[in-house]
C-alpha cells in the first residue's frame, strides 16, 4: 500500500506524551512524571462503591451524551460552592478533561484561528488546539500566574485563551484573587472565550484555593474545565465543562460523533462518591511531599537558583541562574541519579525546570534535591 | 456576549441522536430503538469480575495513550481467530468503536475530502466525517450489502470508504463472501482506505458470521474497527481498531491530545472477561426476538411489503410500497401505537424503514408487528 494520505493536523501534531523524559531508570529518583501517587487512592472505599453499583444492568448501558442528569445537577451544585451559578443545562460530562479541551477546540477553531496559550503551558492544551490547525500565541506565565501585560498585548482575533488559573501545570503558580476580574476584561477586550481548567484546583495543602475566574464571569465568556483525575481517581476518566448553555449544546453535538457518551460505570460511580463523600481529596501525603521538598531546596541549592512555594497542586518551577540550560544538564542529572523534566519541554525559558513532588516516594525527596542541587553546582 | 464565533464544522453538524424519532410514548410499542437489551447484560458475572480488579490501585491510575498491553495483545489473539494477522502494534484500543470513527477521520480527513459511505448507512459514521468537513459521497447498500458497481462508479480520490460489513445497521445485511475481496480490490484501483465496523459481528444467531474484509487484506488497506458495546455491554466504552502499525502509531498519536487514555477500569474489566469468558455473547433471546418478528412480518404484512432476514446483528429493514413514505407515515404509525425509523433518516429511500428487533420485549414483537401492518394497510 502507497503510504498514508494523512490530513494536514497529522504533520502538526508532535507526541506530547514526554515519553523520553519520563523514562524511569533504575537507581534514578525521578520528579519528571507527574501523575498522581497511586498511594493516595481510596481503594477499598471505591471498591464498595462500584460494587454497589455495577449489580444494576443499568451501569453497563449506554448513558445521554450530555451526560447522566443527576450528575450533571451535582456537579452545577458543586460549582455553586466555588461561587459559579450553572443549572444542568450548563454541564456537560466529558472523557476526561483532555476530551473537554479537544471538544473545545473542536468547536471553535479553524485551521489558522489563533489560540492563546500559556508559556510555560499545559502539553495536552497545546495538543488538543493543534489537532485542529491552530496558530498558537504564546503569553508568558511568571510567579502570579499569566502576565497580564503580556496578555493585554496579544493581538485581536484569536478564539479564546487556555489558562491553568489554580495550581499551575507546570510552573505551580496560581493567579492572584485580583488578577481574575482582569483576565475577564481582557477577554471582553478582545471578544475571546477564556477556557480555564481546574484540574488541580482540588488538591489545596493550606486554606482555600483563589475562587475560579468563572465565578467573575457574567457573561459566559468562561468555559470551565473539571477533573476527577486529581481530585479522586484518573483512571476513572471524567470530567465536566461547565459553560452557557448554547455553548454546551453545541458541544454536546460535537461529542455525539466523536465518543457518543461517556463510560457509564464512571459517572455513576463519580456521582455516588459526590454524594457520599464529596470532592475533597486527601491531601496530607501530597501536603508532606511539597513540605519536604520546599526545606530539602532550602537547605540544598546553591544560590541563584530560585522557586515557588505553591499552596496546592503537583509542581514546582525552578528556575536556575540564567546560562544554564535545563535540558543540556539532563543527560548530567541523570547520571547523577536524578531527572526532571526541563521548561522547554512546556514552551518554557531554557533555564526552568518542571520539579513534580506527586509521585516520588517521600523518602527519595531529599536525596533526589541533593543529587539536583550537584548536578546544578557541577553546571555553575 | 456576542454570537460564539464556532468553526466552520459547527454548521455542518445535525443531531444524530435521532432523539425525536426514538422519543418513546406511553402505550406505543417501539421498533426504533437500536440498544442493546439490559436483559442479556451478565451483571452477576460482570460485577464479579470487576469486584476481583477494583481493589487494586493500578485500576484507577492512568494506563498508556494506546492501551494496556495485555488488553491488546488479547485483541490481537482474537482477531487470529477471525482469520487477521495483528501483533500488539496493529491494535489501537479506543473510547468505543464511535472514538475510533473520529480518530479515523482526524487523520485521514482535510475539509472538502471526499469519503465514501454507505446509503442506508451508520449516523455516527456519517456524524465523525462531517466533524472534519469531509464530503460525503453515497455508495447505496441494498440485500447484498454495498453496491459493487456503485462503488466500482464512485469517482476516485477519497480517502476511505466506510462499511459495515456485517448485521449492517441499519439495513441489517451483510456483505457476501465472494464480495469482500472484490471490494478491496476496486478499493486498490481507487487508493483509499477500507474503514470496516464489525461492531455487529459477535451477535450471529445461525451459523458463522463471513470472515472480516480485513482477513483478506495482504497490503493494510482496511482499517478494522471491533467494539465490546454490542458483543458485551456498551457503558464501558471500550473498542478498537486493527489496522498498519504506522496508522496505529498516528492515531495513538492523535488521541494523546483527544482523551489521552481510554478508561482504565474498562481496560481492565474486558481484559479478564475475554481471558475467562471470551467474546460469545449469549444470542439467545436476540434470536428468539429476530425470529418472532420474523414469523409476525410473514403473518401480518401486506403484499408489496418485503423484509430481509439477517443472521445476526439487531436490525431488520423494511421495504414498503413504491410511493409510501415512511417518514409521513410515522406520525399515523405512533397513533396506531407503534414506531419504528424511517429510511430516510439514515440517507437510505423513503419508502424504507428500520426494524429493530432488539430492544422491544419479546412479547410486544408480534402486536408491534400487527400495528405496523395495520398502519401500511391504511396507508395503501
Amino acid at each position: 500500500m502507497d503510504r498514508p494520505r494523512y490530513a494536514r493536523r497529522v504533520a502538526r501534531q508532535t507526541d506530547s506524551s514526554l515519553k523520553e523524559v519520563l523514562e524511569s531508570f533504575p537507581g534514578v529518583i525521578s520528579f519528571a512524571g507527574g501523575l498522581p501517587d497511586e498511594q493516595v487512592f481510596p481503594v477499598e472505599q471505591i471498591a464498595a462503591v462500584v460494587d454497589e453499583i455495577a449489580h444494576a444492568p443499568v451501569a453497563w448501558q449506554y448513558l445521554p451524551t450530555e451526560g447522566h442528569p443527576a450528575l450533571r445537577e451535582a456537579i452545577a451544585g458543586y460549582m455553586a460552592e466555588l461561587g459559579v451559578e450553572a443549572g444542568v443545562d450548563n454541564v456537560l460530562i466529558t472523557q476526561g478533561s483532555q476530551q473537554a479541551l479537544d471538544l473545545v477546540a473542536k468547536a471553535l477553531v479553524d485551521p489558522g484561528d489563533r489560540v492563546l496559550m500559556e508559556a510555560p503551558g499545559y502539553l495536552g492544551a497545546i495538543g488538543a488546539a493543534q489537532n485542529y490547525e491552530a496558530e498558537l500565541y504564546d503569553v508568558p506565565v511568571g510567579a502570579g500566574g499569566i502576565d497580564l501585560d503580556r496578555l493585554a498585548d496579544a493581538p485581536k482575533g484569536a478564539k479564546y485563551l487556555y489558562t491553568v488559573s489554580t495550581f499551575h501545570n507546570p510552573a505551580g503558580c496560581s493567579i492572584p484573587r485580583d488578577h481574575r476580574p482582569r483576565i475577564l476584561e481582557i477577554a471582553a477586550s478582545k471578544e475571546i472565550y477564556v477556557v480555564e481548567d481546574g484540574a488541580y484546583r482540588e488538591l489545596c495543602y493550606d486554606g482555600q484555593p483563589e475562587p475560579p475566574i468563572k465565578s467573575f464571569d457574567q457573561e459566559g465568556r468562561v468555559i470551565y474545565l473539571g477533573s476527577f483525575s486529581k481530585a479522586l481517581v484518573p483512571g476513572v476518566r471524567v470530567g465536566w465543562i461547565v459553560a452557557d448553555r448554547e455553548i454546551i449544546r453545541t458541544l454536546a453535538l460535537l461529542k455525539q460523533a466523536t465518543d457518543l457518551a461517556t463510560n457509564t460505570l464512571g459517572q455513576l460511580f463519580v456521582l455516588r462518591w459526590l454524594e457520599r463523600y464529596g470532592l475533597r481529596p486527601p491531601v496530607d501525603l501530597y501536603r508532606q511531599k511539597r513540605d519536604r521538598a520546599l526545606a530539602a531546596l532550602e537547605q540544598a541549592m546553591p544560590p541563584g537558583v530560585s522557586w515557588n512555594r505553591p499552596r496546592g497542586g503537583f509542581f514546582l518551577w525552578l528556575e536556575l541562574p540564567r546560562g544554564l540550560d535545563a535540558g543540556e544538564m539532563l543527560r548530567h542529572a541523570r547520571r547523577n541519579g536524578v531527572t526532571y523534566v526541563p521548561g522547554a519541554a512546556f514552551r518554557g525559558p531554557r533555564n526552568a525546570l518542571r520539579f513534580s513532588f506527586s509521585q516520588v516516594p517521600l523518602e527519595e525527596i531529599e536525596p533526589g534535591v541533593q543529587r539536583l542541587a550537584r548536578t546544578i553546582r557541577e553546571h555553575l
